[in-house]
């Protein structure tokens, strides 16, 4: 059923994808506390509606564009996880005014100072101060003042909500090894956090909320207490990063890229696909990994991955595909037009390729939904 | 004049892209022998209004999706380099019915025998067999019977007019090392050609066009006798990666992005930008190159380079710059909200993140130029 598309191109498997939005849905309403989505890595409306079945009410973004694209389909409370500069307050503020509740964040007394001193033509945005919990990103770091003097200047502001404190704790986490790394990952980015909420209420100021997350975070945390939302996105599709990590199966994998054999080189024991850097991503972040993929794992068509085979290059519009033992490529089974999926190295990163999804299995097969890309 | 620009977003100064463009274009016209210029990197009609105001007379695609944008501008002699598969033919069709001329390559006696044996509608289109020349992408290697049987089969079809030769040397180019070296690398591409077409020729084989080409072939070869075009791409941008092999300097770099500083973090030496993987792309490809630029260098708002920073690292939507030599970074001079502008290891990648060009320099500043993306 998939001969008639346009290669390269993104499917999605909705089976999968309805799979792990339960998964994680279903695991925080045990525990009792709410997700907030990131929608960084979807970015499609008809993947927001499914959260939405699933009890999520609120929503994450890392762009202005993103929280653009939910505000229209009426998915209205959006935190905004990048830090905010002046320049990007009117497009904040349109979205207020158009009836979004807008979170953003920032990290000094110096943006703390800037943003709140600006005139907000709109209901008062919500800021939270960001918490650095392991060198990852952006945020403040533990027992700095400079966390207490933003605090304080975002608590007296007349033209913004004081919310609270978020962090990511991508950093230790993206790199931990195993289950009790895993575990003490997420048990640091809660506890850091909130050491960092004890220290502005014993200055005295109130700090409703402490939202955190990732991925990891969110699957492998033995506590969330203290906290009052939790961030992921990316294991709507997971990928082989997540599957290395311990997040899930290959087979757990809702985004992968078809492909067109179109060249054999048994001189260089390659199979040639029309995937490339700009079909696939360049991304090697599971280059560290003891499971490396190169640019990504390969399956048929439908869907059964070939444990012999990964991209170990690519050019713009070429993926070089050879065997991971070294041994030689079993050409017959891929010949020349034959289609193959590509399942991604770094989800995020592959899908943003593409204007939208070719669906899959489940109840919208052969439909296309569409993303918000770009800025 | 670029701080009314929502960040990150795509600069293009016009004056080195045309000082680029006038560079190759009299270099060939010195030569005697034609440009046909690679669109894959530019994507934009008004390059390739400029390409054909200094004597670009016919056209390379690294896609279909580019042919049938060109095509519709009355750019019609166009070769798509990427090897065909059957499925692919009815969209060649397509561009030669509504009046290109087509050429597409391929690799292989079993793709020759399928293209050959299709029921094509429409004017036949050309085809080339592709010279693999360094182990790099595709083609058939010398002295393999293949190239003949191939040539042969191509020669005799009724549907497909043959029409020689092609090769691209990107691989022993780009990892050359010096003028000597990339001399060496232009000559390897050219000759190992011919060889192949001496083959043909011996094997009674007409081969009237051979085409070769990379950037640094097309700027580095001593000779380009026998050949009848030369393709080439990435230099009307060049990239820090063109720089670092000495194609260029980092001023000569057209295509930059704008970036906005979010964040400081003395705490990491770090300044964080909102220019991150999908908006500089991953791309590590200087990483064995010996000035290796992280995920770019850094330029003022003006242009003018700081020799003294990169971006070490990037998330989805941040970009990590620190000090090359790990000194302590001059944050007084990237205040929070400041503009710097990111100069891109390989801008085929970076530039395709974007729908369009900010014009900046020449006669078009302010203006936007649109670019065609995706298949």
């Amino acid at each position: 059923m998939l001969e008639h598309l346009h290669t390269p191109c993104l499917l999605l498997d909705e089976t999968v994808l309805r799979a792990n939005i339960k998964g994680m849905a279903d695991r925080f309403k045990q525990i009792g506390v709410p997700l907030r989505p990131h929608f960084k890595t979807a970015k499609s409306i008809e993947v927001a509606r499914i959260l939405q079945d699933h009890g999520a009410k609120s929503w994450t973004v890392s762009t202005l564009k993103e929280a653009e694209y939910l505000s229209s389909a009426h998915f209205k409370d959006i935190l905004y996880a990048v830090s905010i500069v002046p320049q990007k307050m009117e497009q904040v503020m349109a979205l207020s005014r158009n009836g979004a509740q807008m979170a953003i964040c920032l990290d000094s007394p110096e943006m703390a100072d800037q943003i709140s001193s600006m005139k907000l033509d709109g209901p008062a945005p919500k800021v939270y101060l960001e918490v650095d919990v392991d060198g990852h990103r952006t945020g403040v770091t533990t027992h700095d003042q400079r966390a207490i003097e933003t605090a304080i200047i975002l608590s007296r502001a007349k033209n913004l909500e004081f919310a609270g404190l978020m962090a990511h704790g991508g950093g230790v986490s993206y790199a931990a090894n195993g289950k009790a790394e895993l575990e003490a990952a997420a048990e640091q980015e809660r506890t850091t956090t909130l050491s960092v909420k004890a220290m502005l209420q014993t200055a005295g100021i109130a700090c409703p909320h402490v939202s955190i997350g990732s991925t990891p975070t969110a699957l492998f945390g033995t506590s969330y207490e203290g906290v009052t939302d939790v961030r992921a996105g990316v294991y709507m599709f997971q990928d082989v990063f997540q599957a290395n990590l311990g997040m899930c199966a290959l087979e757990d994998i809702a985004a992968t890229v078809l492909a067109t054999v179109i060249s054999h080189a048994p001189h260089l024991n390659r199979i040639v696909i029309d995937a490339g850097g700009l079909a696939i991503s360049n991304d090697r972040s599971c280059a560290t990994q003891r499971n490396d993929c190169g640019y990504g794992f390969l399956s048929d068509v439908d869907g059964y991955v070939d444990p012999l085979l990964y991209v170990e290059g690519v050019s713009q519009e070429h993926g070089y595909i050879t065997t991971r033992d070294g041994s030689s490529l079993p050409f017959e089974l891929y010949p020349l037009g034959s289609q193959l999926r590509v399942l991604p190295n770094h989800s995020c990163m592959t899908v943003a390729a593409y204007e939208g999804y070719n669906l899959i299995n489940g109840n919208h097969e052969g439909q296309w939904w569409d993303r918000c890309n770009r800025w």
